[in-house]
């Protein structure tokens, strides 16, 4: 069979340029979320297929990397259907690990679990710009923490980070799940028709409210209680304020209201309250998240409080709280903008044209003094070698 | 469907101990392999099932987690067979996508080209004690330097590392695959003959010089070369007298030598020439070498020479090197030897019954003075907490 040369569909090569930010990036991440007593863990990327397609996992879950069985188990003769052939798939996320990994790890781990993932994860979406099969997730996650001191903690990690990485122009847009609903049932809908109508809401950034109007009129909302709903999101109310006007309870206010306060004490970042904020997961049950920057439509990152899932899969109710930074969103970014990795380290190319004991022992004090230091031989250009070695960022030194 | 908690067959999770050493060990050796002016570079975990299956990767290729096709492309009513639904499979090495970035881009790298690649790749083998299905490799590389300045960088770097960890009672087995054939030419076996008597006496760890005597005999090669063959094995002589026996090429022997001398002076390794040495991969063109501990029975890394791979792969003849580290025997020796992780950062649990804005800026003003904290409120069972924060390494500071 031919041999191709490019990479598989939607997935890339990442070259030394490419992984020289990369790393930093992850390298300033690690160095911040472990100062928060976040510990690293990490899961397989192949999942059980029964744990990828149990509904949790939305859309994601029409975009698996599905893995064959092996051996004896792959029984292709008498398999009637596609699934009969699979065993296990690429995770789309690495939620579905990390809740897995907790309710089989809880009782060696301790309580509450300051939990820090980064790993590749793949969704079979169409490729475009910016966006690939296989990329990288940063997720920071507390366990067993019922109070707001989980919000402000994780927060606060993910500001001093992109504080480090001198990355300007990010605000924090924060709401809660609990709000939005009280608004649905004070507007006299249903229960059970928050899902659908806080989906019309999520798409107000792109739509606009008109255009939200719209689809909740065409869903076959009433007129009336459209109007209300949407009317509350038209002045520019304080949390307090804007809660006031449909008797929201006052723990949950407060308890937003301090997450602010002492985010913005703390790490001197730019939150506000927006009631229009819904994020995506229909698993959010508190406190929601999200960080906006100025020259981006999308999102950066965002997080918020799940308390009722590991309950889902483990039969166990543990609080919990998540915040997930963008990696490939947050790198493109800092492309964009030019970021320029620091380099520490002096570098130099010993050029050579013969091998003896004294280039050797050279190369290796230079790289005991914390010096980048390979050995090359002169080659027959040696005036393009030196532009190409100077282009990299390497000193010359003959030998 | 049921939610299952343990990870896939053959696969683990890596809890926050286990992610501690590994981190540690990959933080000292990108650090030194960088300092060689290696660089790092990240190719996709899924790679094409055509460039899995083209017979270099010998019986790895047997042991692939294939992944099915998706879409429209997915037609499982017209497929007669399990390939027709296979496009793609995880990589289960480093080496074929090292090979396929290479070709793809070296017109944008240096010339030569130092790599070092990272990361996990899988194979369905039969799970035993530190044996897993999906696993880490680390891999140096040299492209487009043919002479032995590479094999005694790459050596340098790779003692270099297990060096700074502290790693001791290793030696490192040198060989050339030249050696080896001329043996098996001058003995008066067929070229052609000359990969399956390798296979044999690559046994000689495992089944002693009777056991190797004994299969060549049972393949049908005759008693006086065979008798030839191992006989050169009995003496313990020196690289250069053991090739005077039969006309070796005095460049392969010079060559070796050079390797071995300045490996040994730069880095005070304990190096030696172990004409029994052969490494699996037929690929190998030139110097090939092991590293091997007292206590333990395989390699812990090896390597060699491979100028002629590139070019099956490429069109294109490119001389290259390379060196990797078995990072998960080395990580299972660590810990074995009872290696302790020095903990540069003091940890500090501020413990509180109420949050107050001081205790947070008492924990940002911590952390920049580069410590680890973490903010927990103080549980009922407080001598409980307090037992479990120090056995983590936390001094306590209650506010």
């Amino acid at each position: 069979m031919a041999f191709i040369k490019i990479p598989t569909k939607g997935m890339r090569d990442l070259g030394p340029r490419d992984m020289l930010l990369r790393e930093y990036v992850l390298g300033v991440m690690k160095d911040t979320y472990q100062d928060y007593g976040f510990e690293l863990i990490e899961t397989p990327c192949v999942e059980h297929i029964e744990n990828l397609t149990n509904k949790v996992g939305g859309d994601n879950e029409k975009l698996i990397y599905k893995v064959l069985k092996r051996g004896e188990k792959l029984d292709f003769d008498n398999a009637s259907k596609v699934d009969d052939l699979v065993d296990s798939g690429l995770r789309y996320d690495l939620t579905v690990p990390l809740t897995r990994f907790y309710a089989n790890s809880m009782n060696e781990l301790q309580s509450p679990f300051r939990s820090f993932q980064t790993g590749r994860v793949w969704r079979a979406d169409r490729p475009q710009k910016g966006r690939y099969r296989e990329f990288v997730q940063c997720d920071l996650d507390i366990f067993g923490e019922k109070t707001n001191l989980a919000e402000i903690e994780l927060m606060s990690a993910v500001i001093t980070f992109l504080k480090k990485l001198n990355f300007e122009g990010f605000q924090i847009r924060i709401n809660d799940r609990r709000i939005l609903k009280k608004m649905v049932l004070f507007c006299g809908f249903l229960e059970s028709d928050a899902d659908s109508i806080l989906i019309s809401l999520d798409k107000l950034d792109k739509i606009g409210m008109d255009g939200v109007y719209d689809e909740l009129i065409r869903h076959g909302y009433e007129m009336d209680k459209v109007n209300k709903f949407l009317g509350f999101f038209c002045e520019n109310l304080s949390l307090e304020e804007f809660c006031l006007q449909f008797q929201m309870d006052e723990d949950v206010v407060k308890n937003l209201r301090e997450i602010m306060n002492y985010t913005k004490e703390v790490t001197g970042a730019s939150l506000f309250f927006d009631p229009t904020l819904v994020r995506g997961m229909g698993y959010y049950t508190g406190p929601i998240f999200e960080i906006m920057v100025s020259d981006y439509a999308s999102s950066i990152g965002g997080g918020g409080r799940y308390d009722e899932m590991v309950s889902k899969y483990a039969n166990v109710s543990v609080p919990a709280c998540g915040f997930s930074v963008g990696f490939e969103r947050l790198i493109m970014l800092l492309e964009e903008r030019g970021f320029e990795v620091p380099l520490t380290k002096k570098r130099v190319a010993i050029v050579i044209q013969e091998k003896n004991t004294d280039v050797f022992l050279k190369a290796r004090s230079m790289r005991d003094e914390n010096m980048i230091v390979k050995v090359v031989y002169r080659s027959k250009n040696y005036k393009h070698q030196k532009e190409v070695l100077e282009a990299n960022g390497y000193h010359i030194l003959e030998m």
